[in-house]
């Protein structure tokens, strides 16, 4: 068991030597993550539909829980009251905490542009973002400065600030192993000129947060000394941008390094950012991929040198009906559909997870058809194993160089969409 | 492990001397149901929330699902191509199918009146029931008739007829270790006459039910011959019909009994409704309790004789964020009461649920109104954990001859309601 007062490190142990891919060990007080690996989504300490133990269970490594969620409700003293993220979900395993800078930016730009990380509609024209940006209804929900960002509560109104500095104390307080600064994300339908005084923004904020974490270090009223500081890189799709925030955050000192903010109109682009950003960064640090999981993309990330993704579709797509098997279209089958309804085989006959070891497609179809509550959770335990265990596929074809092969076989299961998939 | 291929028996174990209270084994095909028991609810084929094997880990015995529902969603054919409710499900052990005269009520009368089992809430004036029942919007949703009850699905609008042949013939499909004819509900607002026409309608369906059973037995295209059929006194709040009701249908030859329909507006006239029942039903079979589960409810109405029993207010309350503590007011506190907001505790400190060993009542509160879906299957774990439990100590005291002082004791410990509970 890793030391408690420790800080995370991170171990190559094996590098494909056909790509940038490699697996290690990131070791942190709460144990060690082999990567690559999947993050789960604890958005607000839970992940949806899972207590902890069933994600235990189930092999996931790591969860993700979010700064923005938590600070709003319970509050990060509670949190720390109860003895952190640890203590207060029972989950045991090593944390991360994002740092609400993509929640902001939800409740402003992306929002005003209807777009995520990538940007798969595009209205008319690029409307010039606004410096204080309106939402639904006209009422100002986020106003960025370069101090921090001012925005209402979603819980209950209230205005609330966050700064580099704030984001960071109450990352302490939550007490997650690895934590990342305060960034500033931006569109796809952001302009050059946005994009990179919005970068240079993320800069100046990620030396404000690192500051803020070294002062906090000595002080004895936070705890939770075994935390580590990851560099948000930003630069939405430009090449320029993107190197520079790669060589500037590279350099700065971070435990390791997390690639944010906008990948781009395509899933071309979002490849060709990671191509131009991830050699820049230190090569013995961690590298995660915030909010990116759909299985070819893990492949394409992990050939990059990625190491760690976390990202909320295979939860939500589950909860939907929609839920993974090799082979498939998209590698993905919908329970919904009505082939399904006499269906006596599990989701996925190699699966050796809850659902799959207890039940049939056609009592998982009814329970989706009916909005059965139980059905989010069994939908979701097969969803997430079935993303542990594709990583650990990975991981060992890394250690047994096939990597390649391994995803060829992948690239060419996943048959083209048929009607009504997925 | 009991013959799959024998109906239904009922053994009495031990008798409470001073009272009608009694112990016994009611053995089925699928298990024993030791008695008295709390029945879960599995209306659609899952206890809102819970995967079967949840409820198995947790002791519950024997589930209810609803004839109605299934029925419409996914159809009887599809459960008995699955193997019945428990190829469908997975759930191993006892079931019970109701026959969805309540829910045909409930779209009725039960609709019109805005009234369940027990009416709290009085109208100006007990409106004259129609034969043809309008609910809001001014659709016929039911009509009855001699034949049966016609009735929209509120699934796909589509008009469906339940008579007391056809709901026979659908529990033969689902499968279930008892089932229940179709009856008549009534309102605690019909009037005298009324609720006598209805009850006679329902000795007249029970007749028939009871011959379609028969009938059926010897026919090899309805498989599941370790059927049991009880039949269901109704009768309102009458004195004379409840007597004339439990006269007529404990002379059918059921292999038990349940009570249904309006037990009254008060839980003064549900008792008396027990008190006139009970007695004249034959002695040695099972007699079940139709949708009352508050925990004072259980322990008047096991002294009254009664042995089974089904609601589905304890996983509605738990996924409200009230759940059971001996000794809060009415026994239960609601996770939701800020008071919650640090503490430490699991919910029952004495309790061996999965949740009272792995979360404290902070965390469930921050679930609860983050309304985070793994909230619902943590807390109704509990409520059906501790009716297991409360179910189990009334069973070892009706052994030990302390039922009274067991009663006693809990109605000693519930404190009165105080302000913002429950």
């Amino acid at each position: 068991m890793p030391d408690p007062t420790e800080s995370v490190s991170f171990s190559i142990r094996h590098r494909d030597p056909a790509s940038l891919a490699r697996s290690g060990d990131l070791t942190t007080a709460h144990g060690i993550v082999q990567t690559p690996a999947f993050v789960g989504v604890a958005t607000r300490a839970t992940v949806k539909a899972i207590e902890p133990q069933g994600l235990a269970d189930h092999g996931l490594q790591i969860l993700i829980a979010n700064t923005y969620h938590l600070h709003l409700r319970p509050g990060e003293e509670t949190v720390a009251a109860l003895g952190g993220l640890h203590g207060f979900s029972g989950w045991t395993g090593p944390t991360m905490t994002d740092s609400g800078g993509f929640q902001v930016f939800s409740l402003g730009a992306g929002k005003e542009h209807g777009v995520g990380k990538v940007a798969s509609i595009f209205p008319g024209k690029d409307a010039p973002p606004t410096s204080k940006r309106r939402a639904e209804g006209g009422r100002s929900l986020v106003r960025l400065t370069e101090l921090g960002a001012d925005f209402r509560s979603i819980v209950d109104g209230s205005l609330r600030t966050f700064t580099p500095e704030s984001v960071i104390a109450i990352e302490r307080k939550l007490g997650a192993d690895i934590i990342l600064p305060l960034d500033e994300c931006t569109s796809p339908l952001h302009d050059y000129a946005y994009t990179k005084r919005a970068m240079e923004r993320t800069h100046r904020w990620a030396r404000r947060g690192l500051a803020a974490f070294r002062l906090l270090e000595g002080d004895p009223s936070f705890p939770n000394p075994h935390q580590a500081l990851f560099g948000i890189v930003q630069g939405g799709a430009y090449r320029d941008l993107r190197e520079e925030s790669a060589r500037v955050i590279g350099g700065m000192g971070f435990d390791g390094f997390a690639v944010g903010g906008s990948l781009g109109r395509s899933k071309d682009e979002m490849l060709r950012v990671l191509d131009w950003t991830v050699p820049l960064l230190p090569e013995d640090r961690a590298r995660h991929l915030l909010g990116i999981g759909e299985i070819e993309d893990l492949f394409a990330a992990v050939r990059r040198g990625l190491d760690t993704f976390d990202c909320a579709a295979p939860t939500r797509l589950a909860r939907n009906g929609s839920v993974f098997l090799k082979g498939a279209p998209r590698h993905r089958i919908n329970l919904r559909n009505a082939r399904f309804a006499r269906d006596e085989q599990p989701i996925d006959p190699m699966c050796d997870c809850f659902t799959c070891t207890h039940h049939s497609r056609a009592y998982l179809r009814h329970l989706c058809r009916a909005g059965e509550v139980s059905f989010y959770r069994l939908a979701t335990l097969h969803n997430l194993r079935f993303l542990v265990r594709l990583m650990e596929g990975i991981r060992a074809s890394i250690r047994a160089g096939s990597f390649d092969a391994l995803s060829a076989d992948w690239a060419a299961t996943a048959r083209p969409t048929e009607t009504g998939e997925p």
